[in-house]
């Protein structure tokens, strides 16, 4: 260690190495929570010169690197519990401007979402994903983990809006992944494998991100509704509308009294089971004018985008009401859209048998067939016992999830927690593939271990 | 050869497999022409079982196979001259109705785009790629190429608008790459890698399209221009207006020239050095209202959608006519197109000194950067000596690609034609990926030798 603390020290100024134990912990966990945080050091580099120069050095000294963005990932993607050197992308932030002809912006890896968005502020262009981890969430992050979020519906993942990856390599090379091209079909798309990656097969440095036009007058229903097969009917009409859906959201009856536990300040709703919650993008002057044509279910309550915060408070303070009743473990999970009813039916049933002493709260993107399964467990209980009985159980909850040729992942990644249910439904040749793939462009198997398909680190050492 | 045959008769009719002369010579080749088909045998088989089962044969008798769509592509990406085995898609012909609540339709891959868009004619929803050589173009082939087309400046490439792909790989099995899931970041995405790896890497039995809302009413505009910084200007211009762009192609004076010497039918256009052609969707119900706010250069020509044919005779007829002319030698390439004034400039003084004996002509997609360069000769000269002769600049043309950070295959592909160019301008590093990720996802080497990256088969043996 010694030796490579001095080799670092060469390429790196002191403020830029940490070995110091409160840094090394907060560096080596995400918000998953349930990690022994343990690297060896965490680096804070400031140039692409020096992020190579690490990458070599760790080939050298035969190290580990976990790439870190904003530590926000749900499935333990950037934990660093096995000596690893955390390198963390915060402080590349140099963002460019406009490019208003090809409508594109390059930013460097550690910028935050919120910070982008700022800087789009006042275009008519944006980048349209949209995330609630906004503030801590860096660019870096959310390519590797193609984040999707609140407007999948409409513009899909992350990956849809990188034209180009400037990447550190598992050898030390700077690979630019497609370059500032909108048209370039020249062999393997390696952009497309690195983007959702999770970091082990590089280092994202910069990227150049594809911007569209933001929409411009939105209007914002919630709607109660009394079983998931009334929210898909619902959905399929909102479709066939004139207008654009930017969103559709769903959460339970569970989640709204959980939501009003927490916040005194918000209304009770209309009783029902489920309620909906969509943005239709109007592009009218007058958006409140296009419900005349369009029936709502009753109890509806509408926003204009001005008051579109009241009716989003629901939905969007769903996680950390959550987080005050006590521990969460959390399934994201994602079935065919039309199956959705069927398979929410099952599901209810199940968690009712397995999860009896706990607490069970469904919520998600109901357009994009996912649904996040929080399941909520007394602080009485330890976090190390309440997480090994909610892992006891994925057994039978992924069965369910495979029956329905569902995703055990839709959106939060694999990292570390997901790796058993990744192998049950995508199935062993596809598991063989990735590592087949991470063998030949990772060969000294530097980035991210124990992650996704790598048995080489547990959680529980 | 022989037992292979019969082998292949146990599990195909004999109407589905075919060694006689003049299919082979027909389906070894595809539009680039400059080739010596030379398949083995022609396979026609018309299930997902006869398709597993062939691919078995090829690894117990050590065959290749070449995946054949509609053999429109310009770059050599489905000519057999090395007795493959061709399998033709082309009875693989089932498309499914429309699943209205995911915004999909799951079809074969032998649909041609058209029998997609006739069974899509009377929905609100389509699949928004188009291509001249849509009545031909099939769906696994343009999935195999990431097709681009007249609309990349709205919709990107075929890669986004594809859902989940059923591919036989390279040991026989039958993968999902995806299901049926608008969401799943369960570990690398090969669906982003099997599309654009023209069919190096499997055979695509079927896949699950999006669709997207049809635009409504659509304005063409047809403006004559005298520099290509004055098109930019306007590209740039029209960007910024409230209206989306559909489409914004270009073309040079030789190019309409061309088209008129051929097409009696056309009145001649406004004097100019170039043109732009382009498609604003409206969202009104009277498309020409929107151009009392938005000034055009002088003389352009405007069209409703009715008569839009009209204006886009000059641009889809630039091909055909060329065809007419003599010998044609395609180049497609790209640059950011913030860079396509500066070189197209000296694009223009390399091609008036290297192709001086033939003609050039310029047009493409100006808002994807993406010009064709057309090179014409004689049909006095032999066809064998005019590729030889055009080959011989490649390495001057593609320095210069090379200097802007341009992309030597935009939207044709690499196939067999551009190999070397590949080399040039992606790298040596990312082709040694190709070979590596190849070499472990199709372990016996089956799948279209010679393509791409593959040094086992060339155009001239």
């Amino acid at each position: 260690l010694k030796k490579a603390l001095l080799a670092l020290g060469n390429v790196l100024s002191p403020d830029e190495i940490s070995t110091d134990e409160s840094t090394r912990l907060s560096y080596g966990q995400d918000w998953t929570r349930f990690s022994h945080p343990d690297p060896e050091v965490v680096l804070r580099p400031r140039t692409l010169d020096q992020l190579q120069a690490i990458v070599r050095l760790a080939i050298e000294f035969q190290a580990k690197i976990v790439p870190s963005g904003g530590r926000t990932g749900l499935a333990g993607g950037a934990v660093a519990s096995h000596r690893e050197w955390v390198v963390s992308l915060e402080r590349f932030k140099r963002i460019e401007p406009v490019d208003a002809l090809d409508l594109s912006i390059r930013c460097e890896a550690g910028v935050t979402l919120l910070e982008l968005q700022e800087q789009l502020r006042n275009s008519l262009w944006h980048w349209p994903v949209d995330l609630a981890s906004k503030g801590s969430a860096q660019i870096g992050g959310l390519l590797s983990t193609n984040a999707g979020g609140l407007r999948v519906v409409r513009y899909g993942h992350v990956r849809r809006w990188v034209q180009s990856i400037t990447l550190v390599d598992g050898t030390g090379n700077i690979q630019v992944l497609n370059g500032e091209l909108d048209k370039n079909n020249s062999g393997y798309n390696f952009r497309e494998l690195v983007i959702g990656a999770e970091g082990t097969l590089g280092i994202i440095a910069s990227a150049q991100l594809k911007l569209t036009r933001r929409p411009r007058d939105l209007l914002h229903v919630l709607s109660p509704l009394n079983s998931i097969g009334e929210c898909l009917e619902l959905l399929a009409e909102v479709r066939n509308s004139a207008l654009d859906l930017e969103a559709f959201e769903f959460f339970s009856k569970a989640c709204v009294a959980a939501v009003l536990q927490n916040r005194a300040d918000l209304k009770s709703l209309p009783e029902a089971n489920w309620y909906c919650l969509w943005t239709w993008d109007t592009a009218t002057e007058d958006p409140l004018s296009c419900l005349s044509t369009q029936p709502l279910p009753g109890g509806s309550l509408v926003a204009t985008d001005i008051e579109a915060k009241d009716l989003w408070a629901y939905r969007e303070s769903i996680t950390e009401s959550l987080a005050l009743r006590g521990w969460v473990y959390k399934h994201d999970v994602s079935v065919p859209p039309r199956q959705l009813s069927s398979f929410v039916k099952d599901l209810e049933i199940l968690c009712a048998k397995i999860y009896s002493e706990f607490e069970v709260f469904l919520f998600g993107h109901l357009a994009d067939g996912n649904v996040h399964i929080n399941i909520v467990g007394p602080r009485s209980v330890a976090a190390e016992e309440f997480l090994r009985e909610c892992e006891s159980k994925n057994a039978d909850l992924y069965s369910l999830v495979k029956a329905y040729s569902g995703s055990c992942a839709a959106e939060h990644g694999i990292g570390i927690l997901k790796k058993q249910e990744l192998l049950l439904t995508r199935g062993p040749t596809q598991v063989e593939w990735m590592r087949l793939v991470k063998a030949s462009l990772d060969p000294h198997q530097i980035f991210n271990p124990g992650k996704i398909f790598d048995k080489s680190a547990e959680l529980h050492s």
